[in-house]
Order: structure tokens, then C-alpha cells, then sequence
């Protein structure tokens, strides 16, 4: 905690403040936008950009990460508080707010609980299909604000306001980069300076509400946006808490895994350490600091993070700066914020969302493994259709599916011994030899309940096409556990061979497990020795044959 | 299919038909009471075990197997239907036959798209205490019938009757058999004859209620049976499927997960080999059938599965036997029945569940794994606290959890030379020799989204303590599979270690992984080599670095 700090150096400096003046002006139009789509007056959506960053300041561990409104999260707190309060009420700020402290106090309590590896229930094209879907709910839900009425009709002023101001964001996320460093601008600044862009467009629309009567014509606005900080808001209707638990939970563990990828992917940029359990008190802390003053739940964006971590953030220091200078902004005259027209905002927010359709999973899953492209087809759609909440459930069951279901093949191999060695490999791949009355399995997974009936199905077929064995030799070298659940499937293995007279024996067990079964019954009942090696065992066997 | 009838031979019959008796003797208490614990009319215990058991014969894949009414998945359908219509009227009946319909149509849904996989959701310490959990609260609901009236209250002659019952159950559970044998009655025979107690003890409450005026002091009895058969009744409310779709759901998954476990420890006994996806079909199949002639969801149920392996059963033709004599019964006047006292019912319940407490398991994971205990533990209290239907997402959720916190520490060994051979061992179990420039780790486990991020953060821990290695060498002689998610964290890796100027060598990668990652851009981007053994990699490495 604030270890950045102790070892700040002058040097720093400069990126920090380059960084934080970019990611501030960055903030206004998305963090406006991000409460629009959360269904809250836009001003919300400055005052969670204010204080949760300074507090993920304090605790938490990436150096880059800009903690603050993000889409996805902002349209799981719209499903949720969108059935209990009409979009844009004072009930609405309230429940998001409610929201954000669940979910904030869910998230310390994982941290305290060192539950970190629940960043590991998503697989990587779960995840982003899972994105790639609420992406496309987000999209097509601004859709209307673009065009100033619901499909198929549409406001033509307004249209043609967000029409244009679409196809000007577009263009410079495309072009203006290039436009600029032909224009003699450095690479590095030029493309910081392109994404100012969705800035630009606003203060654009602004100022076409001020000069022109577009407003008379039906274009809307924001609306007034109250100067000054965010209040202390405790909340306080408790005859909503309850619909919110779950639904909170659910939040809490989105903005993890949002989070922790972003991080992640900038941490790697510079072999930066990320403490999964620091992640969760962090974000936590930084959802709570946002309960409490008006705002909703808030994570760390992929895309901001980018900008941040282009810009020249090194350190924390640079979001303490983003979130100064929103408080100023805030504490200025914000008259002319109340003018920002609905479908320039609109528009922001469907090329920021048009940004996470990263669809290179897609094409590397299908040359490497098609059940993937399934599995992110599946979550995609369940968000489609079913909803952004059901769709994290379907994630997880997806996730949770595949490794379920991969555990129940795992591999087994029959060995045999390579002539005039003390090798034994599987019979499959190489001129291995076997003898009649010895049947020797290697199990190359962890025995665990996931697999254990899988396991003892193939034992048994194995049994069945080797009628003759008398002894089964179980090679354990890839055997790193066995859980209580396998215990009991390797203790009725054990039973069932011995009423049909054939030896159960282990080979190569490792030290930890066999540490472990020595607290079990199964080895003092074991119907077979334990041996060394898997030569010696043969050897054995063979001999105690030879002697009968 | 059937497979059994092509193959009967004659002096299977005997056991059959005396398996098929002494069930039918057991069904009759067992239905009625399984259907007061659903909060449905006796009679649907009694529908519910004559065709679901006659589909399943011709379906299903055990041959000992008594599907029928089960007490764990009465107390769901009673936790569904309870909210929705009153107990014991005909809208409970109809909502129990669609509940049973919908989890039918799962079953058989999942058995068509051969998901078999699904019972290794449920770790065996969960599945214990979700049912050590489930029986408490049964025991729990019926203690009032058993005494009359709501605690702290009690009536009289019904509590009395309920106590007498109980006590003769206890009594005859542990001490008839011993009793009967001591009278000289064969051992075989006395086992069997002491599980008709509770058949016993119902029709001595029914000769009490006939012969005293206990009905007038107040004494509940079952009421009026309706004679003959069940009519198909196909269910119509359409207005009540909506909230019986998810439950319904939860239902289908416990269905299969009981009916596996007892099926498992008969199979077990005799060899005989379940076929998890026949298994599907046949409980789909029978669920679909209780449904059509006005029944509820029924399982497979160890106690009674297993009277009816003790008793003989050799085939499903004992199960046939059974619902021949049930709907004869049914045919039969059935007046006495509605003389049945229901506190002599509720002992017959309490009993039944309490021989579902099994605790063994708890002494075995004291002693093996302590993480299982607590698992238990949770699961239990989960079922006890929030509800059966919470119970089961608690075990699910326990279950993942303790599979993804394992797999998120995997083993990985830093390996050394042993001096003059080709092997390579752990450094920390044997005296090996490891070269500054070089550093060989073996992976031992698949790589998969639940353990990339734990491996890439042990590596770089690694490489941290061996500051001096130019060369890092991944053994992966235990990984079977890379999936999509680590496919992603080894190409990260690869280009982190380049920055670094780290060689990145993958060694003895075994065929069916090498065939995949083919397909990948890892192996083309790889900054490094793939070398067929450890050994060779090292000599290569050296000898690159004495000629530089």
C-alpha cells in the first residue's frame, strides 16, 4: 500500500501528469455517458470517477489500472435497477448507490477471505463472448437515443446530430492518428491526441446547442448537472436490499474479472506483479468510496487503462491527478455540460462499446479448438437473449462445463517394458512388451471426483480386454492428488479386485500423496503392494509367479 | 434395451419375483409417505411407483435399480409446489405432475446430447451433506404430524400413537433380524423379513384406528384412497410453467445425481457395468411417465434399491413384479387404507431419512482432508439455512470452488541433472545439479484457464530467484492438454521472455499436445526450440553457450 509512493521519483512526474490530464478529459464524456447507460443523471457518472480512483489508489496493486465507470457494469446495475426505479429518479442514484456497496463489500470480503482465484471461473472465450455480448446489447440500446426515437422511426435532427457524430468518431479512431503525425506531430502524441476525439465531438455538440435552435426542434440534452462535490450519501431506502443481494454478487464478481483482465494485459506490458486478493480490497474499497459519494459501481477499464498506460502513466499518481481535475471541473460552472446533446452521447458510447468486439479469439479457437468457439458462441448468445445477468451464470456454467467434462476423459495409458530396459511406455506409440498376467496403467491426470467414475470406467475395460492379468500396476508418476471423493472410488476398486482375486498395486507414488494415504485406510487395506519403481514391481510379480 | 429379457434364464425368476414382493410391501408405506412429505394426496406415492419403474426397466441400464418416489426429491417438489397452491389439493397434483414432466424432459434432453458428465458435478462430500442436510429438515417438518400439533404443543393420543410407532421402527431396525435369526429363521430371510416392519407398523395402526375410537379423540389419518388406476393426466395449467422451469431444472439434476449414487454402489457389488447416459434416458423416460399418470418426480433410491438387490432382484423383472402388484392393489378395495394414521406415517418418514445420515465420510475426510469437512459442513448448513433448493447451487458451487482453488496452486518442480545420467529429478527431493544459465521446470498438470494465471505467476517467481538463467526450459511430460485460455498465457509467456531476452524451450511435449499446438501460432512465434528430451535440450543449450 502506497509503496509507489516511498519510491517516487522526479522523473515520474511528467507521465503522471500527461497521462492524468488525457484520462480526465477521457473521463467527462464516458463517465456522462456510462451513467446514461446505467439509466442515472449524468453527473453520477462524474462522481464515480472522483473518489473510487483514489482510493484503488491506496490499495490496490496495478500501477496503470484508471478505476471508474465502465460499460458492461453499467448496463448489469441498469438490468438490475431498472425494474425498481423509473431511468434517471432520485430512487435510481440511490439503489446504484445501494448497489455499489454490496458489491464493494462483497469484493473486500473475498479479498479478506484471499478468494483470488475466483478470477479463474471465466475461461478466456467465455469471457469474451461474454463482452462481445453485452457489447452488442449496449450498442443496439443506444441505438434509440442516436436517432432521437424508438426503430422504425426516428427524430431527423437528432438523427443527423448522432449520425454524424458517429461517423467523425469512427473516422479519427481510424484516421486522425495518421492525419497528425503526417501533419508533423510526434507518433506517441498523436496517437494520445486521437483519442481526445470523442472529447471533441461533445464540446462540438455543445456548442451547435448553444449557437443553434436544435433544442427547439427536439433534440435533447442532459439537462441541468448540480455544481459542486458529490454529497455523502448513505443510503437509505432498506425495503430495496434484498432484491439487490444477489444480483450484487453477481456485479461484484464481473467487476473482478473485468478488472483483473485489464490489469493483466498491461501488467504483462511491463512485468509488473498484480496480488490478485490486493485486486479485490482494492476494488472493493474503490465500489464502497463510491457508494458513499452518489455514485454506482464502478471497475477498471480496459480501455481507459490503455489510454492511462499510453499516456505515460507510471504510477497511481496519475489517476489522483484524472480525479483532481474532475473535482475542479465539477466545482467550476457546469452550465454548459447541461447542454450536451443525447445523441452525440449516444454516439460516444456505441464506438467505445464497437471497441470490445475483439473477435481474434474467435479465429485462434477455431484453428485450435472448436468446443472454445462454442463455449464463446453459447455465452454471446445467452446474453443476447436471456440477459447480461443469466449470461454470467451461463459463462460460469460453461467454464465449469467444459473442465467437468474434460476431466471426465483423462488419459490412461497401458505400458509396456522396452526390451532389456527398465522403461515402460505406452503400448501405443511404442514397441513396448507386456505380459498376460500383468496389466500396468499409467494415470496421467489428478484423481479427483471429477474423474474418478471416468477412471475406474477405464480400468475396468481395461480388465475386460486383458481377461488374463492377475495383478493391475497403477503408475501414479502424474498422480500429483487424490481428494476424499477418489479415495473412496480407489477404496471400492480396491474391494471389487480383490473378490475377484487380482492384485491392486501402486507404483511411483509421490511423496506428497503418499504422505496423504498414509492417513487412509486404503493402504492398510490394500489388496497389492506399493512399489518404487515400475520395474521392480514387474520384476516382483513376475517372481512371486515363478515361485508359485 | 431389453438386453436382460433377450438373455432371461429360469432360475432368475425365483429371486425376482420374492425381490418384486417384498418392495411392493415396502412401496405402499414408502409412496403414501413420500407424498405427504410433497404435500400431495397419498395416492400419488402409489401412482408414482407403478409406471415409472415399468419405463425405466425398459430404459434404464441397472439392474437393481427401484425408481419410485425418493424422500430428498419430495421435500424439493414440496418446496416448489408449496408457495403455489395448498397442500394436498388438485392444483399440487398438477403442479407436481409438470414439475416431474419438466425434469423428465431434461433428463432425457441431457441423456440425448450424451451429457452423462453432468454427475461428476457434485463432489461425495457434498453429496453428503446436501443429504445429511435434506434429511434433517424432513425429519424436522414431519416432527408435528408425528406429534399432532405445532411444537410446543402436542396432542395427546396422536403423539402417543406417532412415539409408539417410532420406537417399535428404532427397535425393529436394530435388533428384529438378530431376533428372527435367533428363532431360527435363515439369515437371508430374517434380513429381509425385518425390512416389512414398517408395513407392520402401518397395518397395526390401521387395525388400531378400525378397532378404537382414536378418529374421534382427533387422531389425522390419510383420508380417502380413490380405488383404480391413474388416469392419463396430461397437466393444463399453462399459466403455472414458468416459475416451475428453473426448479424443474435443479430437480432433473438431483434426480440423476441420487439415482447415480445408489446405482454406482449396487453396480459396484455384482460388476455390472451403468451407462451414465442410458441412466439419463431411463429417469427421463419414467419422470415423463409419472408425469402423464398423475404422479411426481421420482429416482432412484438406495434404501429401497437396495431391499430390492438383498431380496433377490436379478433384473428390472423384479421392478415389474413390484408395479403389477401395486396397480393390483389399487384395484383391490382400498377403503382400509384411508384408515392409516398419518403420526404412524410420519415415524415411518422419520425413520426412513434418519438411515439416510451416514457419517462415515466425515470420519474419513477428518483424517485425509480437512478442506472436505468443511465442505461437508457448508453444504449441510447451506440445505438447513437457505433451503434445499439453495442447498444444491451451494454444493455446485463448493464443489467448482474447490476445484478451481486446487487447480489454481498447481505442482511445479524445479528439476537438476542427477550427476552422469540422462535424468533430471526435483531439486528439492534429490541432490541434483542445476546450471546457473539454465533453469528446467516440469509442469505437472493440464494447462487450462482455472491454473495459467497461478503457472505464469510461479515461472515469473522462479525466474526472479534464478536472476542468472538465459534459458528457461519447460518439461511437459504431465500435460495432456493446453486449452484455448493457456494457449493465450504460453503465447504471452513467449513474448514476455523474448523482450527479456529469455529462451523459451518446450521439452518432451507429449504427440496428441504437439498435434494441436501445431495449429497455433506459438509454435511458429516460439522464441525458442522444442527439444524431444530434457537431457537433449540441456546438452544443446550448453554447447550454444560454449561456442558463443
Amino acid at each position: 500500500m502506497l509503496h509507489w509512493l516511498k519510491h517516487y521519483r522526479r522523473e515520474l512526474l511528467a507521465g503522471d501528469i500527461s497521462a492524468g490530464l488525457v484520462v480526465a478529459m477521457m473521463m467527462i464524456p464516458q463517465g456522462t455517458a456510462y451513467a446514461l447507460v446505467a439509466g442515472l443523471p449524468p453527473v453520477v457518472g462524474i462522481y464515480a470517477s472522483i473518489l473510487p480512483p483514489i482510493i484503488y489508489a491506496l490499495f490496490g496493486s496495478s500501477m496503470t489500472q484508471s478505476v471508474g465507470p465502465m460499460a458492461i457494469i453499467s448496463l448489469m446495475t441498469a438490468t438490475v435497477i431498472g425494474p425498481l426505479a423509473p431511468a434517471g429518479s432520485a430512487l435510481a442514484g440511490v439503489l446504484a448507490a445501494q448497489l455499489a456497496l454490496i458489491s464493494g463489500a462483497v469484493l473486500l470480503l473475498c479479498g479478506v477471505l484471499r478468494m483470488g482465484f475466483l478470477a479463474n471461473f471465466f475461461s478466456r472465450p467465455v469471457m469474451s463472448g461474454f463482452t462481445v455480448g453485452s457489447a452488442l446489447v449496449i450498442a443496439f440500446d443506444q441505438l434509440h437515443t442516436l436517432l432521437g426515437a424508438e426503430l422504425p422511426h426516428l427524430h431527423a435532427p437528432s438523427a443527423a446530430m448522432g449520425v454524424t457524430a458517429l461517423l467523425l468518431l469512427v473516422l479519427s479512431k481510424q484516421y486522425l492518428a495518421g492525419l497528425l503525425k503526417r501533419c508533423g506531430m510526434p507518433a506517441g502524441v498523436a496517437d494520445i491526441a486521437a483519442k481526445l476525439a470523442p472529447m471533441l465531438v461533445v464540446l462540438g455538440g455543445i456548442v451547435l446547442m448553444a449557437t443553434t435552435d436544435l433544442a427547439a426542434m427536439g433534440v435533447r440534452t442532459t439537462g441541468t448537472i448540480p455544481g459542486g462535490l458529490p454529497h455523502l450519501n448513505l443510503a437509505s431506502s432498506s425495503a430495496h436490499w434484498k432484491p439487490l443481494l444477489q444480483p450484487g454478487l453477481l456485479i461484484g464478481f464481473i467487476i473482478f474479472l473485468m478488472s483483473m483482465s485489464a490489469a493483466q494485459s498491461l501488467a504483462l506490458k511491463r512485468n509488473e506483479k498484480l496480488v490478485s486478493n490486493h485486486e479485490l480490497i482494492g476494488l472493493g474499497a474503490a465500489n464502497v468510496a463510491s457508494a458513499l459519494t452518489g455514485g454506482f459501481p464502478v471497475t477498471g477499464s480496459l480501455s481507459r487503462s490503455a489510454v492511462n498506460f499510453a499516456a505515460g502513466a507510471n504510477t497511481p499518481l496519475a489517476s489522483l491527478i484524472t480525479a483532481a481535475l474532475l473535482a475542479c471541473a465539477l466545482m467550476a460552472p457546469t452550465g454548459w455540460l447541461s447542454l450536451l446533446p443525447l445523441p452525440v452521447l449516444a454516439a460516444t458510447i456505441i464506438v467505445a462499446v464497437l471497441g470490445l468486439l475483439e473477435l481474434g479469439i474467435l479465429r485462434t479457437a477455431w484453428q485450435y479448438d472448436r468446443g472454445d468457439v462454442l463455449a464463446w458462441g453459447a455465452t454471446c448468445l445467452g446474453v443476447l437473449v436471456l440477459g447480461v445477468e443469466a449470461g454470467v451464470v451461463v459463462g460460469v456454467a460453461l467454464s465449469m462445463g467444459t473442465l467437468i467434462w474434460r476431466a471426465s476423459r483423462p488419459h490412461i495409458a497401458v505400458l509396456g517394458r522396452i526390451a532389456g530396459t527398465e522403461h515402460f511406455r505406452n503400448v501405443e506409440r511404442y514397441p513396448a512388451e507386456t505380459r498376460p498376467e500383468l496389466l500396468v496403467l499409467r494415470i496421467d491426470a489428478n484423481l479427483f471426483f471429477g474423474n474418478m467414475e471416468a477412471v475406474a470406467e477405464r480400468i475396468e475395460c481395461e480388465l475386460a480386454t486383458h481377461a488374463s492379468a492377475r495383478h493391475l500396476v497403477l503408475v501414479m508418476t502424474a498422480v500429483s492428488s487424490i481428494d476424499t471423493s477418489a479415495l473412496y472410488a480407489m477404496s471400492e476398486l480396491n474391494q471389487s479386485l480383490k473378490r475377484r482375486g487380482i492384485g491392486l498395486h501402486l507404483a511411483e507414488v509421490k511423496g506428497p500423496v503418499l504422505d496423504r494415504l498414509r492417513n487412509s485406510e486404503l493402504l492398510r487395506e490394500l489388496n497389492g503392494r506399493l512399489f518404487l519403481s515400475t520395474a521392480i514391481a514387474c520384476d516382483h510379480l513376475q517372481t512371486a509367479k515363478d515361485v508359485a
